[in-house]
C-alpha cells in the first residue's frame, strides 16, 4: 500500500476550504479563535459517528438527521458553548446557525452539519454566533486549516490535524482532518470533535460503515477520563472531487480504509498525548480474548482506573493493581489464565507472579511511554487501547471554578 | 424501635473477646499493629459477603467456604499483605494460617475466618503470621476491640468502630463491628474488610438474608474510588449467647435488620469520609428510578466520575458534569424528564436549566458535605449513595511508589 502523510489538514482533499474567527465565545474580553467553517465546493457523501450518552447535545441531535439523509456541503463548529442541556431552545439555535450558513452560501439548511463544545447547561449566545458564521464565510480558503484546528480547541493545548494521500489503481485520493479533545474544558466539556474530509467518490453506505469500524478501533479505543461527553462527534465528507471511485475494485477500498485509519488513529492518540493533566501516553494491548468486545471491556477497565493511573503518573510498577482491574472489569476471565507484560517483561503468568529483575520494570513505568499486555488465555481476539496517567494537574485542571 | 449506640465496637455483642498485635508484616523496622484476632466463646452462625471481582485473594475464596458451611467462631486478620495474585502458594498460606489458629484456640479449622488485605502480588510473609497467630491468642479479651480496628487499618487515618443495642420483645440484643477501607495503601489496596458480631440467637438463612440486603444498601452504596478490590469481605458472626431468639416476632427480626442496617451505615460512611485524599462527604439520592438497580447505576455513575468528584473538591457548581454522567450510566434516561437539585436547589428542571441564584449553588458545592439529588421522573424507585471527592492528596497517596 502506498499511503504518505501531506501538509494541509482538514483542507487537504480537493475542494475542501475552511476559516476561522473570534466572535467572543469563549471569553468577550479576548480574541481566541472559537468559530469554525469547514466548506465543500461540491455536494458530499456524509457519514458520522456520535456520543451514545442519553444525553445529547442539541447540534448532535441535528448532525445525526444530516447525516440519516446523507448529503452535507459544510460544517460550522463553535467552542466555548456545548450547546447541551439546553432544551428546546438549544434545538432552535441549532437550526438558525444551519440557516444562517446555508442562506450565505446559498446552500440547503439541510446540508449545514453543526457541532459545538464547551459549557454545559448555558444557552448559546446567538448574537455572537451568528456574527462568528458571517465573519467565517467572508474568510473561507484552503490555507486556513491550521487555525480551524486551533478554534474548535478548549483545554487542548495543541492543535490536532492529520491529512494523508493515497495510491490507488486509479490516481491518487486525499484524506484530512483535524479534531479536538483533551477531557474538558473551564469547565465542563469532555467533549472530541473531529471533521474529516476526503476527495474519494464514495457511496453514503460504504463511508458510513468505514467510518464506524474505524471509529471504533481508534476514537472509541482511547480514553482520558471515564467520562463520556454529550456532544462527542466524528464527521467525515467525501465530495468525489478526486474523481476516483475507490468502490471499483477490491484493493482500492483497503486502502482507503487503511488511509481512513491512519487518519483517525493519529489523531486518537494526538487527544490523548494531549489529555487533561497528562505526562504519560500508555499503551493498552489485550491479547487472547474470546471477543473483540470482552478485550475493549478489560483495556478500558485498566485505561480508567484511578488506581492504575495513578500508578502510571508515579511510575509506579504495581502491577497487582492492573490484574485487579482485569478482574472486575465484568468479563468472566479466569485468573488462572491471565498473564501480563509491563514493556516486555512478564510480571504475571497464569495467576502466579513471575521472577523479573524489579528495576527493569520500575525503568519502563517511568518512561513518557508505558506498554502494557494482558494475554487473557480465552481465545483469539484482541484490542490495542490508549490513555493517559491521572497527574495533579488533571485535578488542578478540572476543579478550577468555572467562572 | 428502641435502638442505642453502645460502646464496644467488634466486642460489644455478649461473649466476644479480641486481640491485636504488631508482627511486622505491615513494616519490619515499626511496631505498627498488623494482626488481630475475634473469637466468639460458643460455635457461631456466620454470613458473608464478598467481592465480585473475578480474580479473588485467597482468603476470600477460604471464607466463602466457610460461609457456605455457615458455622465459625474465630476471625484472623492481618493487613499489610492481601494474599491475592499469590496462586497455589496463596491457598495453602491461608489453610495453614487457620489451621494454626484453629489450634491454639481448640477449634475446627473449617470454623476460622482468614482475611487480609495489603499489597497485592506478594507471598504472605508466613514465618510473621503464625508468630502473629501465637501472639494474638495470648492477648484475647474484650477489651482490646480499638487496638483490633486499628491492626486491620492500610490507609485508613482514623479507626473505625460502632456497635448499637436494641430492646426486642424478650430482652436486649448487641451487635457490634468494625470495619476498614479508604482507598489502597502503600500502593494496593482498594480494600474494604468488616466484621460484624452479634449476641442474637439467628439462623444462618435468616442471617445471611439479612446481611445481604443491609450490604447491599451499604457497603455497597459507597465510592472512593471505582476500583473494586480482591478481597473485599463482610462477614458477621452470631454466637446466641443473649440467648434471644429474633426470629420468633416480626418486630424483632425488623428492630434486628433495622439496628443491622444502623451499624452497617455508620461503617459505610466511615470508609467514605476517610477516603483517600477526601475533603468532602456527597450523597446522592437518585428518584424516580424504574428499579433500585437503575437507580443505584445512576447514582454510582455521579459518584465516580472524576468529573463530578474533582467539581466537588474545586466547589465547582458546574452542575452540568452531573447530568452527563446520569447521561452515560448505562440506563436508558429521557433527559427531558430528568431533574437535579444541589442541596435543596432545583438547577436543572425536566430538561432545561432553571433561573437559580448561582451564589447560593457555590456556597452550597463549598461545604464539606454535599447533598445532590436526581430525580429521573420514570418510576417510583430510590436509592442514596455515599462518595468522596477527587483531590491532589488522591493521586499523591496513590501515585507513591510502594517500596
Amino acid at each position: 500500500m502506498h499511503i504518505v502523510p501531506i501538509d494541509g489538514g482538514v483542507c487537504a482533499s480537493l475542494g475542501f476550504e475552511s476559516s476561522a474567527v473570534s466572535a467572543g465565545i469563549k471569553n468577550q474580553e479576548t480574541s481566541r479563535l472559537d468559530c469554525a467553517l469547514v466548506v465543500s465546493r461540491e455536494k458530499a457523501v456524509v457519514g458520522g459517528v456520535f456520543t451514545t450518552n442519553m444525553v445529547k447535545a442539541a447540534p448532535v441531535i441535528w448532525c445525526k438527521k444530516v447525516c440519516e439523509r446523507g448529503i452535507a456541503q459544510a460544517v460550522f463548529i463553535n467552542s466555548g458553548n456545548a450547546n447541551a442541556c439546553t432544551g428546546e431552545k438549544g434545538l432552535i439555535d441549532v437550526e438558525s446557525t444551519a440557516k444562517e450558513v446555508a442562506r450565505l452560501l446559498k446552500i440547503s439548511e439541510e446540508e449545514v452539519l453543526v457541532l459545538s463544545t464547551g459549557v454545559i447547561g448555558v444557552p448559546l449566545p446567538m448574537e455572537r454566533i451568528l456574527k462568528g458564521v458571517n465573519e467565517c464565510v467572508k474568510w473561507l480558503s484552503p490555507e486556513h486549516h491550521l487555525n480551524c484546528a486551533r478554534a474548535i480547541m478548549t483545554t487542548d493545548t495543541v492543535p490536532k490535524e492529520y491529512a494523508v494521500a493515497m495510491q490507488t489503481n486509479k490516481g491518487v485520493v486525499r484524506i484530512g482532518g483535524m479534531a479536538k479533545g483533551a477531557g474538558m474544558i473551564c469547565p465542563n466539556m469532555a467533549t472530541m470533535l473531529s471533521v474529516i474530509t476526503t476527495d474519494a467518490k464514495i457511496s453514503k453506505s460504504f463511508l458510513q460503515s468505514a467510518l464506524s469500524s474505524v471509529v471504533s478501533n481508534t476514537f472509541n479505543c482511547i480514553a482520558v477520563d471515564n467520562d463520556m461527553s454529550t456532544n462527542d462527534s466524528v464527521v467525515v465528507l467525501a465530495n468525489g472531487m478526486s474523481g476516483i471511485d475507490i468502490e471499483l475494485n477490491e484493493e482500492d477500498k483497503e486502502v482507503f480504509l487503511h488511509a481512513l485509519y491512519l487518519v483517525c488513529e493519529r489523531l486518537a492518540k494526538s487527544i490523548v498525548r494531549d489529555g487533561e493533566g497528562a505526562t504519560k501516553f500508555v499503551e493498552i494491548e489485550v491479547v487472547g480474548a474470546k471477543s473483540r468486545d470482552e478485550a475493549k471491556r478489560v483495556a478500558k477497565s485498566v485505561a480508567v482506573s484511578q488506581l492504575c493511573k495513578t500508578a502510571f503518573f508515579g511510575g509506579d510498577p504495581n502491577w497487582g493493581r492492573i490484574v485487579c482491574a482485569v478482574g472486575y472489569s465484568g468479563v468472566p476471565v479466569d485468573p488462572n489464565k491471565v498473564s501480563l507484560w509491563i514493556a516486555d517483561i512478564k510480571v504475571f503468568e497464569k495467576g502466579v507472579p513471575t521472577v523479573y529483575e524489579e528495576e527493569l520494570v520500575a525503568n519502563a513505568m517511568k518512561n513518557k511511554e508505558i506498554r502494557i499486555k494482558v494475554d487473557l488465555g480465552m481465545g483469539g481476539e484482541k484490542v490495542v487501547f490508549w490513555t493517559s496517567d491521572l497527574s495533579y494537574d488533571y485535578v488542578k485542571i478540572n476543579a478550577n471554578y468555572r467562572t
